[in-house]
């Protein structure tokens, strides 16, 4: 198979490539610029990618029909806003995509609005939003979820789907490395500013919050509202979601951890730690989700404890196992589950 | 005056050193080794604390008789179930002493014993609890608060003495950084472990939870229990909490700001910022406690997030401010409130 | 003394006005913006520096005769290329002025438009280059040295006044901590980029070289060059100069030991090592140089460590040092000599 | 193939573990305690390194004959000192094992004994130390290189090998990652000690030194030492080391440039980067070296910057590529040439 990617500078595109560039099912990637980037001189991928050095790859011109004739699906890792000024020959089409971005997946084009401050796509409904360790895509066209709510959700899905929790009750303190900000500079990213830091930022106002309430009320319709605060950490990659939420009444520790069990058994990708607490590192370079599992019977409070690599299972391994599901591949095809000592 | 420190060895006692010897008030501070080692060779301090190159004072041999004489007050920065070892000769002389270990923190010995796995000690009466920026010590025995602790407290307080919250919603998420553990080794202090990561420890059993538990019951008896939970993070110093607590019904968020300033107007170490949220650099090397305050109407969900330097004001810095009010001094004298750029 | 910072902003400047503020001789330190700045609503002190939360300070419009008749000195934290478009009306006056900026380091202009790509400052020998540990400024326009040239100099000034290295093999190894690049934001300084990493950068091009090569000339006229790299740190701040050289004939490690002894002995910001080498976190918020000295007979090489807190000893505490000296004050006065653990 | 790990527990036993498992031309991996852990029960991988969570496999006694029956290669893993306690039956029987530990690199008994404080290995001749991107092991027992050996001589071995540089200039200012100091606990990689800091350490006496200078004699007898300095850096992985040497008399940068190309061409795992520098990150989680190289006209010095992740190119990776060239395999197999972002 021939695969695109549109994007490739960027975080997540650099993962894309290196996790594609190794994928088993796929004979060639190819790289494409943004439309909107003009005529300019082509730009190559060691030239933009110092880290790439030797890479001589160029980035083609974005054209939806040629890109469409090479590849048997195209990989969408460029910014909210920028991937619906794209996708659109693409969905028409009904073309295999999985878009990394924001733009497809809430399905009120109000909410995205609100939270993104930017013009919703339209054929919002062409796409399926989907947590590829929950099912596989429904549609060519994947919303892959994005890196805060993929660890957010994961901890949560057992929970709500077997109605554990008060449904107002659910606090969510996320903590990310500074790579999920992208390669924009910013005070807030500036090593001076972030080393030996901790930072609150977008307070209650994450563009990811959204997307997760969407995917609660659909498990239970109960749920209006999270708790979601965002913290920006001193290391480059990986997110920690520490959950917390009070249990409905007469509920125990072996009950929390059937639901996990129940819900997670034959997921290659999860690793369950009822009573013990995952870090960071047991996932970085990996496409797992480790989840951590506590009750506290004193204060009747469920924490569960999920851990991410944010550019692999947050963004680029995910698309990867979205796309080795909607190509019937292995799902772990690609993927790898053993930590990188980095 | 002169003072005396017990325990200057390790990371709060090397910040007691360095406080102290540039307070205006004290003219000399004596070091003294502790009563369980020996008749070993003399240990001085630059030997001890290659930090301290050039400082090169003894360590004299622990003798509390010879210290009560030489000093107008002491001050234990010794673990705790060491701290009781050495203390009664001082209580029984009512001789001015902070004490910033765990040992009379709790005023029940069983729940002493429980969350400390030691003995504990004796004459618990004679010592107050104090959180130098709500009073002053009642006793010359100042149980210093933990750093955990302080920054909880100082977050909670006038949410919990004005009934603003319900008393069974509060959840703190506490991180720090890896002083707070002290010198003693281990696997999870270890750089290549904790470096680029983030580590939850103590599971709902760290020995900060009675002490906060003993203060908010005092503030308010209808709390019984808090949800706690804490965090290691890949920097040295400092502490954040992030404070969770439901809201009473009718809350609005500027009733929660005007708790806050209530309580704290006129306190020269308090940097309140409602609506903004501090980052942990903003109080490195000083003795100060940023608070930032929101309330979520949405979730109805007060956020505090209290941040310090674990050293200074969660250690050495808050010990010298007890004692300045303990003797009178002004409260400010000795202790930065201008952060450092480290 | 009133004293008046402009360019407080900075990294450096924050730094002068923590330690101003706190120094035992300054009454008022009064703060301007630049003059460059245009006619824009008055800005703050505490809106520009998150981290001055509480120093509602204003930063008043720069006017030379107004700032000469309200203090008695000035500190310019200003950046190469504007210094020297603000300090006429100061040299002209023969007013006390600390420059931290390179502007009238080189008295060469030629050396300063190749290095810095900028146009020279006119009046050039007016200014004198002060090593604050090596004399008292001559002039009353102190040119402060840079950061890098600091650490290097004070390492090499024993082994280069006492003629024991060969003049052509002087190699230094100089690695600093991101503060020292300042606030402006880049790619190499983006914290994605910049954590766990190692960047060399201005390759055989820093222009420090030139006042290095500068003042060793004026020691020994047979060094005509330096190999002088840079590599950019994971750290904040501080500075290590590993500084190679090979010995003249016959040289032994107890006659270089005696050369550091001569030339620093009574010198209070001096820490020594022979046959030890420092880390970092030695001189950390200090204005101290600790030096590492060994000799290896092996090889006939010279290894000197030299490190120092980049924004103390490398430019806001050397110039108050600088400042003392120039007035007759108490050389240690305002200038912290124990690290903070940080 | 089936292999074996002896040691799989340290960090370079970790990435072994992780690399094999994943090489195509590797059926089983199994693994082994030491022999000297008596008969205790038997140990599982997730339980002693709990980032291989779910990875439930045993660490078989260690037993040589079994051990032979059961695999066609062994790695040792395992520390300086225990593994010539180990090796002797698998010598005898010249069965292949690619050794990582410093117990066969060296020739000479006595330096062995003068730089690791250890007793020698006898059968020191049966062992072949090989550079793997320099040629292929000439006997089945492989003394894998040392982590700072690798860098420098990658570094040095066009300049050396072609006589491009005075014999007696080499100085290397090598800085690590703390996962090149094992697991084992010290202060001097305590995070509190480490992060944040540069520290000088085992000065002058690095017992990568001799194996250094023995392979440098090789290639060109006139050299008979170099000066050798190893910092320990606040990262987890990676190596830069910085290589100054003064040139031949009329030496220019293409002829140097020349000889890297010359020795380098087409070999897969080194990154040339001619008038360029690389950074750490460039290399993190693959088997390359980067190269950066330059030449100082005026001081006659060339500088060669080469970087290498520490675990793999430096420990794990190369021995990978020592048993891909031991068996004929293809040299690239299983080893990762794109960087991870982490």
């Amino acid at each position: 198979m021939n695969v695109g990617i549109v994007g490739v500078t960027g975080y997540s595109g650099q993962t894309l490539f290196r996790l594609l560039a190794a994928h088993p099912a796929v004979d060639q990637v190819n790289l494409y610029g943004h439309v909107d980037e003009g005529n300019g001189p082509v730009r190559y991928l060691d030239e933009e990618v110092p880290m790439f050095f030797g890479h001589h790859l160029p980035l083609e011109p974005f054209d939806a029909a040629t890109m469409m004739a090479a590849n048997d699906a195209v990989f969408f890792a460029t910014s909210a806003g920028v991937t619906s000024q794209l996708a659109g020959p693409f969905i028409e089409a009904d073309f295999p995509v999985i878009d990394l971005s924001g733009d497809y997946r809430l399905q009120d084009p109000e909410a995205y609005a609100q939270w993104y401050h930017k013009t919703p796509a339209s054929q919002l409904n062409a796409a399926s939003y989907q947590l590829a360790d929950l099912g596989a895509p429904q549609t060519h066209y994947v919303a892959n979820p994005g890196c805060y709510a993929t660890a957010t959700l994961l901890g949560l899905a057992p929970l709500v789907q077997h109605n554990l929790v008060q449904p107002d009750s659910i606090i969510v303190d996320a903590k990310s490395g500074t790579s999920g900000a992208g390669k924009k500079l910013s005070p807030l990213t500036h090593f001076t500013e972030a080393n030996d830091n901790l930072q609150v930022y977008k307070l209650n106002a994450h563009q990811h919050i959204p997307e997760i309430v969407q995917q609660l009320k659909q498990w239970d319709p109960a749920i209006e509202s999270i708790q979601f605060n965002t913290t920006l950490l001193p290391i480059t990659t990986g997110i920690m979601a520490t959950i917390y939420a009070k249990g409905v009444p007469g509920l125990t520790e072996a009950s929390v951890v059937d639901a996990f069990q129940v819900t997670y058994q034959d997921h290659p990708f999860i690793q369950l730690m009822p009573g013990q607490m995952p870090d960071i590192k047991m996932v970085i370079g990996t496409n797992n989700c480790a989840l951590g599992i506590s009750f506290n019977d004193v204060t009747n409070t469920i924490m569960v404890v999920s851990v991410i690599d944010n550019l692999v299972k947050g963004a680029a391994g995910q698309a990867v196992q979205n796309f080795n599901d909607l190509f019937q591949l292995t799902e772990t095809a690609g993927l790898p589950t053993l930590p990188v000592l980095a």
